[in-house]
């Protein structure tokens, strides 16, 4: 259905690079699990990196030597050494070349780029150095607010890339919410979303937080109007409660409506922006100023670390590639996240963004269909709770599910029970290990209903503790891991043109309503819209 | 690896019923959403069903009468009529011929049997009769509870089916929660889950109430020892704040610990369980007891209509039948469920249970290995945040996920606000029609990336507003459709075999812990699992 342009170019790509071939015949005969022998205690060890206190332990994926070494050998040939470079260095890598496309840089690592060796680059230098000019903004506004103790309640409107992160590392920290300091989440185009948030809140005490990068999205300006009427029937007025986060000269940037307006840039994707203000108003506004600041340190640590050239020790790459082999190679469909920690509950469903919008694409670089499988279904709970959910379809099911846990030695909060001889810490990492090597290693039985494959792949990233720090350095984790995917795949992982069809029919669709409501019945605007709103009628 | 019993029962079975064979031919050419005049008005109105105050839209599956009339064929082959009336009568269902397995009647559609038209077979009218009492000693608890109002709070301690559903279900309701009443949930072993549930609660006036179906559950034991600490040391006595939910006889059935015991029974299945008292307790503390049990009339009304033998009027049927065309006959490989309602933003995490729990199987009912894909990896968010999120895989990913909405004509709480001259709720019903019929039709374009192949199949179950009733019908909805599948497939959907091994191996795993922990070091109890707990040491 795609054309093609003329002027194909004739570059080396994913499905041309030796590697993919050997790849292609190593995946007919993936390492066992199942021996005995096969999963061994050294092999544990053998197959572990480490970076930015974090470990990548993956010696329960089907792989050996010979695919790890074909898996290496592909991201030279796809240069993605190269290509971390120069995204970090602020090269336009948002294109599809030959067709118009959104032509842009990839900057976000700028956004926290103010520690040791920072870029150098003059695009990556002044991307960083207006980053902290919003950043030092946004302390001043928080000491001040630290000091009048004006607001206790932060509402924040936003949706997408301006919810899920932002609402995923609130709860990955809420132990270290400031006293009298709460905070509420609209995003839904569904009423009740609002409504509801704004039950029993202390007008005169909130902020509100209105984030949209262009400064028009349908779902967050109606959710503004909508919050707006609270306040003026209170006879309160909106600029003195409203702050903003969008570009610069959007129509959410203007001092005259909002008591603040924060800027991001275009070189940030909404789902790349959580330590942008996007999530810097709230979460300082939450946890405190220094805890962003952490935050952002962890984060440009591992933005540093994913720069390694050694590929063995980069927890990214290493973590992209396994997921190449699992999607691209043994043709796996999906990928669980399974992070063991509560404060990571709603962790999966930020990187389900993360991850398939950025890489569930169907066209390359230069604008081919690809002929293999990108970016996988995305989704997952955090664990124990899954064990007692999903978990038999994955021990058992007819599809195999690879999964990526992620766990810590430590508690967030210390406080623990011993029963049994042992504290809940500890059997909530023996319950992790448990299920990698049960899923690895399976069991016979002479019930066929108590017998296990196996086989089925993970690994897990442990870390010591999830502070601030470490989440940053989570999310770089995430982020590159995508990133490195992208460019072995060679698709643009910055875009997102599959949301725009819906958008545009949504529209007409508002349209039919809107005839209804000046009861222009027999408008025709769309008769497959008009067709789904009878439907309505019948009720 | 499995073993085949020598008695092999050569019945009919889903490989060889006439419509299996029918259902493969049609599906080498599936209905084509795509092509001009094949999406239409009059298409839209012919495939949708209605019972108990839903529709059930499916135009935009790759369809037409053909696949239909097989697949109903496929129903009638298998004998799906009779089977539910069996189940709802209290046949022995929970069974796998020729090996050891659980042999129990699947009788959670007892636990709300109370109302027209009641089951008359002995044994459901028995468990209704049980189940009857118990309401019946909740009301009375509950009554007490709203006299004295000692209770303020409520601790609600499970996992799994005692977790999932009665807290998705108190998110669904959220907006009824009664004044000076509040909820918080444990479930994971993560001590930091009890430690943050637990700070800033009035112990005086919190109400405990630990559900474990045996009253043996790991995590639940492990969080009620933990939850009990806090009170012992604020010197209160749990068996003033502390009731339970388990099987008469267990553990938790103790009186003398227990402020009141409720009962739940062996017929009913953990993740089929919220209509007992595992939500009932929870769900009437937040919202009063008649809320609960509209609930339950609601859950009814639906169960009966599931009994009608005409298949174009039965619901769940239908989506059973779809949900088998897209997974088993297109080979879609996951199922995603977005309801356009922001109170059912958890609600995908129960049904996610309740269907890969039940339906994730690699063995039929005879005990042998199925040559074909049964339940799907099942997953989702709701819209319109998912729009903003992975929605850009399922427009334009090479993986196809086929789509279950869930929308409702009315907003729950009827507060809404008019912006550029419609709704929200509008807004709202618009990007759900959007959304059908742009992933039906898709879009061509002379650039590669707005190319939307189309096809991409989904159905919408439509309601009028989401009011306990309606909520207790979409329950039982999901429950029977996912029953219906497992008759199809010949599959036992009320075990899970496969949560087993997880378990045996934190055992021994959490012995390795023990065994540290009085510094035996060189216990060798299980060397994997050394291995992995020295990879802790490190750090």
């Amino acid at each position: 259905m795609a054309t093609t342009p003329d002027k194909k170019t004739q570059v080396l790509d994913f499905t041309t690079y030796k590697a993919t071939h050997k790849l292609k015949v190593l995946a007919a005969r993936p390492f066992d699990l199942t021996t005995e022998g096969n999963l061994t205690p050294e092999r544990i060890n053998r197959y572990c990196a480490s970076a930015v206190d974090f470990k990548l332990l993956y010696g329960t994926e089907r792989i050996d030597d010979a695919t790890m070494n074909a898996l290496f050998e592909l991201a030279e040939e796809a240069q993605v050494h190269d290509k971390m470079q120069k995204m970090q260095a602020g090269e336009v890598l948002n294109v599809i070349q030959g067709y118009p496309s959104e032509n842009r840089s990839v900057l976000h690592t700028a956004t926290r780029d103010f520690f040791e060796q920072p870029q150098t680059s003059e695009i990556a230098r002044a991307a960083a150095h207006d980053a902290k000019a919003e950043v030092l903004k946004l302390k001043d506004f928080i000491d001040k607010l630290d000091r009048d103790g004006t607001f206790t309640d932060l509402i924040m409107i936003g949706i997408g890339g301006s919810d899920l992160g932002p609402r995923a590392h609130y709860f990955a920290l809420q132990h270290l919410l400031k006293k009298n300091r709460n905070v509420r989440f609209i995003c839904n185009l569904d009423p009740d979303d609002t409504a509801s948030a704004m039950l029993g809140i202390d007008l005169k005490k909130a902020l509100v937080v209105v984030v949209s990068k262009t400064g028009t999205t349908l779902e967050t300006l109606s959710n503004e109007m909508f919050v707006k009427r609270y306040f003026t029937e209170a006879k309160l007025k909106p600029e003195e409660h409203f702050v903003t986060v969008s570009l610069k000269g959007s129509p959410l940037d203007d001092r005259s409506k909002y008591l603040e307006c924060f800027y991001m840039w275009d070189w940030i994707g909404g789902r790349y922006s959580t330590t942008s203000m996007v999530g810097g108003v709230m979460l300082s506004f939450a946890f405190g100023f220094n805890v962003f600041w952490e935050f952002l340190r962890g984060a440009n640590a591992m933005d540093k670390a994913v720069l390694n050239p050694d590929p063995k020790q980069n927890l990214s790459l290493i973590a992209a590639l396994l997921g190449i082999w699992n999607r691209t190679f043994l043709h796996y469909p999906s990928l669980a996240i399974i992070p063991y920690s509560q404060a990571l509950w709603r962790y999966t469903a930020h990187i389900q963004q993360l991850d398939m919008e950025s890489n569930g694409k169907h066209i390359d670089k230069h604008g081919n269909v690809v002929t293999f499988d990108t970016g996988p279904i995305l989704w997952g709970e955090a664990g124990t709770n899954s064990q007692h959910s999903f978990f038999q379809m994955i021990h058992q099911g007819t599809t195999v599910v690879p999964l990526e846990f992620v766990g810590f030695k430590e508690s967030q909060m210390q406080k623990d029970n011993v029963y049994n001889g042992t504290t809940s810490q500890q059997k909530l990492l023996s319950n992790l290990f448990a299920q990698m090597l049960g899923l690895a290693t399976g069991q016979t039985n002479e019930n066929p209903n108590k017998v296990f494959e196996g086989n089925r792949p993970s690994h897990l990233l442990l870390g010591k503790q999830l502070t601030p720090h470490a989440l940053g350095a989570l999310l770089s984790f995430f982020e590159h891991k995508i990133a490195f995917q992208g460019f072995i795949w060679n698709i643009n992982s910055f875009d997102q043109e599959g949301v725009q069809l819906g958008k545009v029919l949504a529209n007409k669709i508002i349209g039919c309503f809107a005839a209804q409501n000046e009861q222009l019945k027999e408008t025709q605007l769309y008769p497959l819209g008009d067709a789904l709103l009878r439907q309505l009628d019948t009720f």
